[in-house]
């Protein structure tokens, strides 16, 4: 949405276009040289931060509404997107709270009585992970700001999005050792330090270094290479890189520890 | 919905009782004695099985919908209930195929026009699992048949929802090493071949018994008794129960091997 026009469009005629009562919230983590971030916006008109997100177009499926909705915010396609978790409950967003009186003055409605913006929505929360500092931020004429938070001091959100963070962390941690989350955050070729530092990172805890590869080379997610890297007098540690068939299969499928 | 009236009513003025464009579809899993079965149902001027489910309250939270939902069919309060993952995609029910002339006889209405179950719905999937022997099915005015079919054998199913089984039993299987499932399927005092069997059952797969309890006990999920159970002449195999207070806490967060 480009245009004040359009945007006035979206809010009386969206439902048109949009599934109403429906709505994508995306937790989009930035990984970068051991920091982990989460992307916030702020809504015109609102004082505090909360995720991105956005509705569902009628000819899309949910992962194409995701992908949209983080490619507009981070300039970045078809990142590792998961969904995690759909929230619904009838207090989750406060319309009372809402300062209507200007939003009727900037869309020039009458009343809200009937507007499909202001009924009840269930939404659907994906997290994506990406490297940080290859992203190019964008606002737009209903996102007023949009910046990557460290992870360890996030400012309170708004509506129930704190709960959405938590559950869309805890996702991604449990999924570490069951989808190849890793792929676009390494070189091709990495060192063992390299993967340990991630997911020590992504955990937000220490994980002993030598029982950490075990069980992602237990997955055949992880192949050790007849190579090494020198990085210094005695010092040539081996690479690894990712397996792509597995990591194709596993995108589709994920794995299964047993 | 007992009367006809009530199902008038619901088609005619659902919306104002039940959030539009939004559903839950649950895959009921029952167990019992070695064998997995699902619950189907057959709506009324269907002709084939679909999975149980409904629409949720403006008053409801996402999981007192879904527990609603079962407890209709299966006479079970609060079972252990996991939502997996939301279905969304333009094509996912073929409205074109309904038999609409017999629904507008059945309703009086003189056309579908705007009403709002004829419009796209995102469904929200939530898995339960249960002893099937202690259910009591229960059909209704809108739903003409309810059984249990063993997993091996299930027929086709409307709309996505082969889709939504597939997905709902890797989701169950996923969670066997993350949340305490067994509790209501075994007895409160259980030998270790029963619990082995029952996750064989549920994964569909041989499991080598030397190395099962291993993982189960590094969760801290199961606890070795001081007890025995005489089962005959020299066999006394160890009881083994759950722990209480780790499943509250696992039902709530889920627990990580790591």
């Amino acid at each position: 949405m480009q245009t004040e026009e359009e945007f006035k469009d979206f809010i009386l005629n969206g439902h048109l276009h949009y599934i109403p009562n429906v709505s994508i919230d995306c937790a989009i983590f930035g990984y970068h040289e051991y920091q982990l971030k989460l992307l916030l916006i702020r809504h015109r008109n609102l004082d505090s931060w909360s995720l991105p997100g956005g509705h569902i177009k009628r000819t899309e499926k949910l992962l194409e509404a995701a992908n949209r909705n983080v490619k507009v915010r981070t300039g970045v396609d078809n990142l590792f997107l998961q969904q995690f978790k759909t929230f619904g409950d009838p207090g989750r967003i406060p319309f009372e709270k809402f300062d209507k009186k200007k939003w009727l003055e900037i869309t020039g409605l009458a009343s809200w009585e009937g507007n499909w913006l202001m009924d009840q929505t269930i939404s659907v929360g994906f997290y994506a992970i990406t490297d940080f500092s290859e992203t190019i931020l964008q606002t737009d004429i209903s996102t007023g700001a949009c910046a990557w938070f460290d992870i360890g001091s996030l400012p309170p959100l708004e509506f129930d999005h704190d709960e959405i963070v938590r559950d869309a962390l805890y996702a991604m941690r449990l999924h570490l050792y069951h989808y190849p989350i890793g792929l676009n955050l390494l070189p091709e070729k990495f060192t063992l330090s390299e993967i340990h530092a991630l997911y020590e990172t992504l955990l937000g805890k220490k994980l002993d270094i030598s029982n950490f590869p075990k069980k992602l080379i237990a997955l055949k997610l992880l192949k050790k290479l007849d190579e090494k890297r020198s990085i210094g007098a005695h010092r040539s540690p081996h690479l690894y890189s990712f397996d792509r068939e597995k990591y194709e299969l596993a995108l589709k499928e994920g794995l299964v520890l047993s």
